[in-house]
């Protein structure tokens, strides 16, 4: 599985006041460690910081980049702030998110294309959420074949279903799996990617809830995802997944893993 | 899920030594916590006590019974010993198991119709283990048939696809999670069980790796499981995938179980 970090996002408290504070060594610890863990993208979020949000992005940046070579996800609803994330992030950037609402859509394309940039595409259009399997499978299908025909390489596009509380409907769950599965089953060389934690909100023993819907979403084509690079529970079921699914050969990663320590404490 | 719990097997070292000492608290103790965990049948093995083993079985059985009236899994190759157990168990037991191997089956069946017992139904005939998911899913499919054309209720048929060790090939996993899926869409009324931590053998870190597949195999139609109910990492992972899959309506169960304190030590 491809890992996006998803640790420094302002919406959480502590990073927000790092933030507001500049305090370089409580990101870059972040920063690092999700590095470590073996993330492949870290993602970047300072949209509380509201008006202020250009400056806060330039300078978490700069921090980051000063402790990893990591690539990076710049997260934002403001284009604005994409494109000066891009600048600065360097080659290999993925852009946080493109959606098929038109504004949206018009501001965040040629972002994409001028970087060469991976997208996070999520699946909603103008008339907001879909809250079934049809109309989510046609909105992430016709989205994809957007972006391609926009240039976006099949390979830059990380579909993603938009994964909604359990807790609000209990058949919401299915639904996002159905339509990974038709995704994946449509478009075999898209990325599939989703915000796991999402399934838990509201309800409670989340990370139980979060490790469990990503192997069942591993299983229908999920091959990205959004996370906590630093839950040991998670990244051990990532890893026993892919064994099941017959994505690591001779369960050569799971036994590295194993022998590493990193099993331990959760098997 | 219906849950079988594995514990009372005679292949543990401890419970063999607790048949040959007729150490009824010992086997008492695990059949009452198993009860407690929630198993809806106690499996009862005495295999390892081979020319001794109606004996032990009639023996286990009666301690069984004396701490609780939970339903039975009758386990053993050995028909006579069938016979004696269901006999001994009462209304509602199960046996395993019965296979399309010849001798098996012409020796299994008139057990199963006498006492209207549910049989678990593993997918091996004289050919041996089916090594595809072609084969694998042709020989259940047959041994269904089979057994219902002679008289046996779709309902009371365990159908098991011989869960296999991931170790020895990473591919064996999909091809059981395929013929699970196969079964499940063929005969929507009958139960799937596996054996899920034969899936494991060899592997380090197995308790994650068997609730992974757990999940994984759910998430395909598996309806029932022989585990170990005392694994409370296992238990939750069920809870929470119950949620994913749509079958815990308001997530009732699962927030009264964290509310029993259960799923603290594994979220």
């Amino acid at each position: 599985v491809i890992l996006i970090g998803e640790l420094l996002n302002s919406t959480r408290k502590k990073v927000r006041a790092a933030l507001e504070a500049q305090d370089a060594a409580f990101v870059q610890d972040l920063a690092r460690r999700q590095a470590e863990a073996g993330v492949n993208f870290i993602d970047v979020n300072t949209g509380a910081l509201l008006d202020r949000e250009i400056k806060a992005m330039e300078w978490l940046i700069h921090a980051v980049r000063a402790v990893t070579d990591c690539k990076l996800s710049i997260d934002s609803p403001n284009a604005d702030v994409l494109a000066v994330g891009l600048e600065l992030a360097g080659p290999g950037t993925m852009i946080n998110s493109i959606s098929a609402e038109s504004k949206r859509y018009e501001s965040v394309l040629p972002l994409a294309l001028k970087h060469n940039a991976a997208v996070i595409a999520l699946g909603m259009d103008d008339a907001g959420l879909p809250q079934d399997e049809e109309k989510g499978f046609e909105v992430i299908a016709r989205l994809i074949e957007r972006l391609e025909g926009d240039g976006v390489r099949r390979e830059q596009i990380f579909a993603d279903p938009l994964v909604r509380p359990a807790g609000a409907d209990t058949r919401i769950p299915s639904v996002v799996l159905n339509v990974i599965r038709r995704v994946r089953a449509a478009f075999p060389d898209v990325h599939i990617s989703g915000g796991i934690s999402n399934v838990s909100y509201g309800l409670p023993a989340r990370r139980l809830l979060n490790r469990t819907f990503l192997a069942l979403c591993m299983s229908q084509g999920l091959d990205a995802a959004i996370l906590d690079p630093l839950d040991g529970h998670l990244m051990g079921e990532i890893a026993a997944a892919e064994v099941l699914l017959g994505r690591d050969a001779y369960a050569m990663n799971y036994i590295a893993l194993h022998r590493s320590g990193k099993l331990e404490e959760v098997s």
